[in-house]
């Protein structure tokens, strides 16, 4: 059955070494880069490296006529799509999502959340204008435990007023963050303090609440990730990620960033990556693992009676998912929003797009 | 880390005293009010007149120069945020949804249901052609019990042939309301009987079944819920809400309103409240309730197997929902669908926002 | 309460009698039919010869003058509904998921696949460029057992470099199917040969992986059923139909035909039919059942803890359902997206619709 010949065997090896050449996904395979640090330079993936025809797919000759014609214009469509995924994870300025320290003050944490303008490049050369806290977008992670003392106060260098809901989170009705039904708006200039006990454990959310169309859109969100009392094994995984899905005025985005500046997600063989999916656009995003699949623990930061399993999980506008994906198959994964025009053109991928990446 | 100073607290004080004036939610949660008859005269809640800075959050100074000179744009952008939550809930002409009390003929129970085109108001001043049954927009709420004997008879007055399908109700065939697969359409100016024993209890909807896109979008439907025969305690609840969702000819409608003209669901501190959530539109809704959570019991009046929890209910088009919420946060509670541009521009709230109201 | 009169209980006769005259769906109620080989030429099915006013519904006089005037006009409308739901399922030519037996080589399945482009046919008279497995859209149903070898070769007789992914299954990374990250592309008129053992069972897809908007919109997908070692009744179904939805470049399609060409579900009496549902489309699909619930038992291929019913069930892009419906009540039922504009215009149904027949 085979179409294999001595000729087409050593195309492949050509185009499979010339594939593999100094590529970023493989040298993530290899172990020996983070998602932090990606290094170009290291030997290939041992996957990569197996014996043509052991574990990889055989190539075979060219068997029609037409193929030769056509072959100048896929090659210049391939082009763009090897360069796209070549320079994955690509560098840009600035990186969202990132945890927030508190301060201690008498017992009470305290965070300190600043919107304003700025500029956000959310993939290489792509500046937008964003409104956002604390220079990032998504804002800063806040990670706290149930019952702890928060402080939040939010100082306005917009030139709207704002105001912030934490969504989830069943705060006492005058904390709820919604202008003129549980607090006068916070005007441009204005600080407004926030502070409750948390209450209920579980993933969440932080973002604007007004004129939120416009504000969310430019990036005024944020993931507040509560720690439960009693912990289950779900947290003590050994990877611990949030991906916030957007698609409002900076494109189709995960945590702020376009593929392929988008951040895969590393984990080793055999570790268990908690995923925490927060959706803070305004399209459905069906979000698919390739190569295992995803078992939901928890939806909207309550867990749900019985786990259950899937590859591609619809995340609607507000939703919050979490997932645990038991790290058994090495490789690096495809993980990318499955309505197809969110993460690929004709010049390859693009948008919601990134990877996990299992190590041996 | 308090931005605290004599003059922002003497601000807060004003900002708030003049946000809480007078305020049509305000009043609901002192509890005086009710979602039929809402009186924006009553004294304010006590949420609200709680001492600053014990519940409230704090507004800090004006801490930028930049404030000032945005300080005249984001105003009269709040003035017009303002305006629209103030005035909820705002009086329109037409209620829709109201249960119709059947008459008995030998023991079956018998509907008339008129569909003709009349004038709808969605929302103050803003008038749509509706197509409708008895003149109203979600057509009148018929509720019956597992095993009645029910007759509909359907008048025509529609320019329009049109039918009637009883959605998720198992049927006899006949009686599924399908031109020319069930039966003959009903020609403008006809009447036709639909008469059944009704076979299985849970939330369901009556809608036309011809030239649908349409004749659904412009207003023919309406719940028809059956409760069971063996009642469990959700069958018991304190408060039982249809929530119709709409995004067809009329914009983005609950119970064919509008925001600030949709109706509050109210109810008192402790009292739980089942919330029947119905997608009569081309889109996803995800509803978003703040400051508690919902508990999910049954799909397409179907009880689910096992509860679950959520903040945020995506409904998509003809599912159908029930929820429990376990009113014990009390407030005046936003509760909306969370793609933004269904609730919120830049001139403030409208289309899918209501409120649930927690009165103390 | 009754509207009926000798005048308009005639016409009811006449009526219906006009509307069952040798429709295409009244003959597959009837059990002489299949989905394969429709006969329109057969008896009227039993339930459209009950008795008049037994089981079907009472068509009234004409009680309103403005009903005349408006006649015309209605009747046009309804002409064309009638025509093409009388001429459903329509003959179109081509077929797709069609069972595609493997060859068998040294115990391995093997089954070739060509994609090329076509002409095909979604509607009567309406061609479209389709993108092909095969010659068909969608491409063939591969229908293996967990546990077996398989080979997959992929012929490229595309104008475009290809790959095929397959979607579900948990294989070793370098037969993923994603060009640059776990192989090259197959470029035009080269083939490629992808050879695994079959890891996990349940309801899969295949697809191109390559320029996929356009590639996967174009019709390059198919079914990938996989039976489990360890059967359970759900696996002894007496019908078993895949529903593949999509909206790409061809229009709303189940199984690559739109309204009427669609093929309906066909079961007798008292069986249990098992649909897997497969959206490769961009656009949710809420696909409503008339007169039965559907029990969802696999959500991507995997059991769910617990079964749970609906009548409507959401069905997003990436995502496959398997459901059982437990044929108990007799006739044709509409069975199609909810999302209205995708099943009916003024000109009738079209698109996402077909039937579930459950023969007497």
């Amino acid at each position: 059955m085979s179409d294999s010949t001595v000729l087409d065997l050593s195309e492949k090896k050509t185009s499979r070494r010339r594939f593999l050449r100094d590529g970023g996904i493989a040298a993530l395979v290899a172990g020996v880069a983070t998602a932090c640090k990606p290094d170009p330079k290291v030997p290939l993936a041992a996957a990569a490296q197996a014996p043509p025809g052991q574990t990889g797919g055989t190539m075979g000759a060219h068997d029609t006529a037409a193929g030769a014609s056509a072959m100048s214009s896929a090659d210049t469509m391939d082009a763009m799509h090897e360069k796209g995924i070549k320079s994955f994870p690509a560098k840009t300025a600035g990186l969202g999502n990132q945890l927030l320290p508190p301060t201690l003050d008498k017992g009470v944490k305290v965070f300190e959340l600043t919107a304003k303008k700025i500029q956000w490049e959310t993939e290489p050369g792509h500046m937008v204008e964003a409104w956002a806290y604390n220079d990032q977008v998504p804002g800063p992670q806040i990670r706290v435990k149930e019952g702890d003392r928060v402080r939040v106060v939010l100082h306005n260098h917009l030139p709207e007023s704002t105001a912030i809901h934490f969504h989830g989170l069943e705060l006492p009705n005058d904390m709820d963050g919604v202008p003129y039904i549980t607090q006068p708006p916070v005007k441009p200039g204005q600080s407004y303090t926030y502070e409750f006990t948390v209450p209920n454990a579980g993933t969440n959310m932080y973002h604007s609440h007004h004129n939120s169309t416009k504000q969310v859109g430019l990036g005024l969100l944020g993931a507040f990730i509560v720690e439960p009392k009693e912990t289950t094994a779900y947290d003590h995984a050994d990877v611990d990620e949030v991906l916030v899905l957007n698609d409002g005025a900076h494109g189709y985005t995960f945590n702020g960033k376009s593929f392929p500046a988008t951040q895969p997600i590393v984990a080793k063989l055999g570790q268990k990556v908690r995923i925490r999916f927060m959706n803070e656009g305004m399209m459905i995003h069906p979000m698919h693992l390739h190569g295992m699949h995803m078992t939901v623990i928890a939806k909207d930061g309550w867990l749900v009676p019985a786990p259950w399993k899937c590859d591609t999980l619809n995340v609607a506008p507000g939703e919050r998912y979490d997932v645990i994906v038991n790290c058994n198959n090495p490789g690096t994964w495809a993980f990318h929003c499955h309505i197809l025009p969110h993460a690929e053109s004709e010049r390859g991928m693009f948008g919601m797009v990134t990877a996990l990446v299992v190590q041996k």
